[in-house]
């Protein structure tokens, strides 16, 4: 049987867990799986873990020497993000090796350089763990959801977010505590911009658009707006009102191109998606036949992170111990064009810090008229509202809107913006 | 282009899904998998949905003109049963065809022949949609899981029974009530035996087990029990308690082999099986690296069955088309022993209708001390128990234990029974 040499480059989190994984499992993979996986390199700019693994060895402080060395089969890619890790991949790529990452972040801004290096090295590249850690949700996608044309992916897919938005509603926390918590709990690093901000949500659902809508969305491509502003207020609200409010990274097909964004969504609590607590996530997918999926587990940590990058190098290591090709599926794409955010039509929840004044409710109202936004209910809160200063008696007016185009939406709150009835910016949250 | 030609013997529910998925999405299937998939031969005991899908001149009444035809490529048997479809899968395998089935009673009770056919043809069998319906779990369990060893499996995996508990428990109904509305809305067969009995539940949870724990197990080996005993009391008992009931298959490795069980069972509601609802069904796993995952979706109709069957036609599709071998799974055995159910210890809820003398507590626990069963709650309802004659008054004893042996707690149970306080069977749910 012939030994398949895999070399890891980077030992973090995911990459001792990589480690972990086939020291305890590599004669479950030769007796079930028919594989002989050995780490035959290892690289990393510290050698703790090396140290700690006994793979002194096989160690190196330059990625490239794994890459390099004509004895390896499979790179695996653990440094993250675009700078040295993308140099490795190309190389390895053009160089004919197989390569297994759990880099969103290249993936998701520079899928077409790669999809092109694998074309010149007739390799393939794998990711798994780059979307939702541990959930099987590209392969499944690829594999198994491929008899349907996919209408529509919902995903709860950044952790920290998740946990700080079940900490708010839960424990009726403010955003600050919810954040305190998440980094006391090593949920969210010191500078959490790009999970509370929605970037790395983002980057995900690019991902997943790109493989199920069989086309090019990249980062850039994702209207994406975090959970920052969002206040205990109007999680408050939503669950009086039968509602949760989840960070989705959303992506459809419509008529008119690829609908894709990530923001703050409130959903009805019968959802499976409410149901997703904690520092879980989950990908919730549609398609014409199969009906609404799910699928759930962690999306972060070590454990599950490197389950999903072992899982791509056993199913790389059977193609290349039974002498091969690897199996890649279409890397072409049908270029369809994305739905501009402005065309969205959905309903909206809304909720203006406002004057206590009479005429209040006419204004807005005239305003959403004057833009062909119809209202689903309005509620004046009883409460002074927390947002604004009060030097005047100040209070909540909360919209429910029908089905209206985020175009007209964003003009009507331009126009209510001018009036002198608004205490504060105005909460915006789309209902699904 | 090599043609892939497949055909399809059974034109029931989800042969008429599989034909629409092909004919819908047979150039999506060539542009984007690489696959041109042709219905070339079908086969059933009647023409009508032949004749709907404009395919009389390759329809035949015998299903062995399928399988004898040498251009087929890919046999898709969809017939069901243990009685010609057996004839019809074994002679498939055995000629060297690839054979994609939805088959679970077949998988389930004569796995060992079906593979030995296989072996002998040098061919190789999927049945993605034996289990689950349109969710996607046997395919993540060997490709997308295998890196962990697997721990758990919790499955609800009948749509019926979960349709029925869900009316119990939001609606209030009876189980009468609830198999009466199954029935008209289609979810439940005239004589439900199959589904509320549990079997069907069963023979889905030993394909599992044998997949994930890499062995053989039957449905024989699986000790059911279905919820044709339980009561809307417990349910609301249960409920306010905090905990859902639901039929779940089990299946756990432990350190005296595996544990295989189809039961109702009590679930904390924070568990994520309590937010699965109505019919849709959804899988459990935890295994060592992943942690928990879920799997979530439709598990019975045309569309999800038809996605499932036609995912794996298009895996094997893919392989054929790029000329390589089949890379069929471990179909070894690691010969794992069952455990005997009576060496499970789980927590259990028990109700016990009583005549109200004084005393009944005390006989009860004396039973439970006698055979080392801990009681963690002991609570006597005020309400006349529904369950027994009203000659004398009786109420409920709701009891929950602590973690118990089943042999024990069987052992309690017949000594209690003898006591002259019972006043009718009492009701016994295990607790996760």
């Amino acid at each position: 049987m012939r030994t398949i040499n895999i070399g890891i480059i980077g030992l973090g989190t995911v990459g001792s867990g990589v480690i972990q994984i086939i020291q305890k499992h590599h004669d479950d993979f030769l007796n079930h799986q028919g594989v002989d996986i050995q780490i035959t390199r290892v690289a990393s700019r510290r050698d703790n873990v090396a140290r700690e693994y006994g793979l002194m060895d096989v160690f190196s402080f330059d990625g490239m020497d794994v890459v390099n060395d004509p004895a390896i089969d499979i790179v695996v890619e653990l440094v993250g993000g675009t700078g040295i890790a993308k140099d490795i991949i190309l190389a390895a790529l053009r160089a004919g090796k197989q390569v297994v990452t759990a880099n969103k972040a290249l993936m998701a801004s520079m899928g077409a350089e790669v999809y092109e290096a694998a074309r010149e090295g007739q390799t393939a590249i794998f990711y798994e763990a780059a979307v939702g850690g541990g959930i099987p949700i590209i392969g499944p996608l690829k594999n198994y959801l491929d008899a349907n044309e996919i209408s529509s992916i919902m995903g709860i897919v950044n952790g920290t977010t998740n946990y700080m938005l079940t900490r708010m509603s839960q424990n009726h926390l403010s955003y600050e505590d919810a954040l305190a918590q998440a980094q006391k709990k090593g949920y969210a690093e010191a500078d959490p911009t790009a999970d509370v901000e929605g970037y790395d949500a983002a980057a995900k659902i690019a991902i997943l658009a790109s493989i199920a809508y069989n086309s090019r969305v990249t980062l850039d491509d994702v209207p994406t707006e975090g959970i920052s502003a969002l206040s205990a207020t109007d999680i408050a609200y939503a669950d009086e009102m039968g509602y949760c409010i989840k960070l989705l990274a959303i992506a459809n097909r419509s008529e008119e191109g690829i609908d894709i964004r990530v923001h703050p969504t409130m959903l009805p609590k019968s959802h499976p998606l409410c149901a997703v607590n904690g520092v879980f996530n989950a990908i919730y997918v549609v398609g014409d036949f199969v009906g609404e999926t799910m699928f759930y587990g962690q999306g972060a940590g070590s454990g599950p992170a490197a389950s999903a990058v072992v899982g791509n190098i056993i199913e790389v290591a059977r193609q290349l111990a039974a002498d091969m090709p690897i199996l890649e599926h279409c890397t072409c794409t049908d270029e369809v064009s994305l739905r501009p955010m402005d065309r969205l039509r959905t309903r909206y929840y809304l909720r203006f810090p406002v004057y206590d004044r009479p005429g209040v409710f006419a204004q807005i109202a005239e305003a959403f008229a004057a833009h062909n936004v119809s209202l689903y209910s309005v509620v004046q809160r009883g409460t002074v509202s927390s947002d604004v200063d009060e030097q005047e008696n100040t209070t909540d007016v909360v919209v429910v809107t029908h089905h209206a185009l985020e175009a007209d939406m964003q003009a009507a709150l331009a126009e209510i913006a001018q009036t002198e009835t608004t205490a504060g910016v105005p909460a915006l949250i789309r209902v699904v």
